[in-house]
């Protein structure tokens, strides 16, 4: 992970008033989120949104504190890249012209080549963050054409 | 895709007025979203937002048209399963103790073990949406300790 980022799980029991809440805390304090992702959990009463955000410890304490005063959130709980796995999903869509070279790249990240025509191709992968900043720096040589990256997941070890 | 799911690919240059608004719309029109990520781009200026949702072609259209409305949206494009690329990643902890269950489990769907101890082990799938369902309810005999689903990411054909 970067310097002062941080990951907060968070279960919540209604999307739309937890997720407009919590963009507001972030955006009255000037927190930065830099991913987030919202899904459903095994109980349909549930979601789990997970956040990665930048700062220092008295950002992320004031965000912690905060979070768990706002309604409708059952539980807070700060993570770090040591007790946890956290993994990245991305899609990028590239220009396949240069299809032996791109079949080597696809290859070498064990990525995985979901969509192709004579002329696009569409490469999913799912890896650690170092992992995945380093297969989208190395996509870039052959020309982004579209890019989709999910906020990144984490599970306590 | 479930019936009346819809996909919404949206680019966004200011992440937190744009959730705090997207939320606030959904909210205050009782519109369901499934599910939510939001992640960079490869042009640091702009996030992606991708929003899976619920609603018949009334709503899909409020939506779209709500939505190019909105501050800070750059554009919004309405995906479905046919012409694009819709993914979802997934993780899940379970109890460890049938080991050799699980990891003929883990086999058979081709997904990843990506971290386990003698109690624990946590599985990572990465799928077409039918595939992550039909994941997820067959976890569901091992006991699901945990689990954390991303918002899926979808890029057009």
């Amino acid at each position: 992970m970067k310097k002062d980022q941080f990951i907060l799980s968070v279960l919540v029991s209604n999307i739309f008033s937890v997720l407009n809440r919590v963009s507001g805390l972030f955006a009255r304090r000037g927190f930065n989120i830099d991913s987030l992702s919202v899904g459903e959990t095994d109980d349909p009463k549930f979601s789990r949104m997970t956040i990665v955000a930048t700062g220092d410890d008295y950002v992320k304490n004031q965000i912690v504190q905060q979070l768990r005063k706002l309604h409708d959130i059952q539980s807070v709980v700060l993570l770090d890249e040591n007790s946890s796995v956290l993994r990245e999903h991305v899609l990028i869509k590239l220009n396949y012209s240069n299809k032996k070279d791109i079949d080597a790249f696809v290859e070498s990240f064990k990525a995985n080549a979901v969509f192709s025509t004579k002329d696009t191709i569409i490469i999913e992968i799912v890896d650690d963050q170092s992992v995945v900043e380093n297969f989208i720096e190395n996509a870039k040589k052959f020309g982004i054409l579209e890019m989709c990256r999910a906020g990144a997941l984490a599970l306590a070890k």
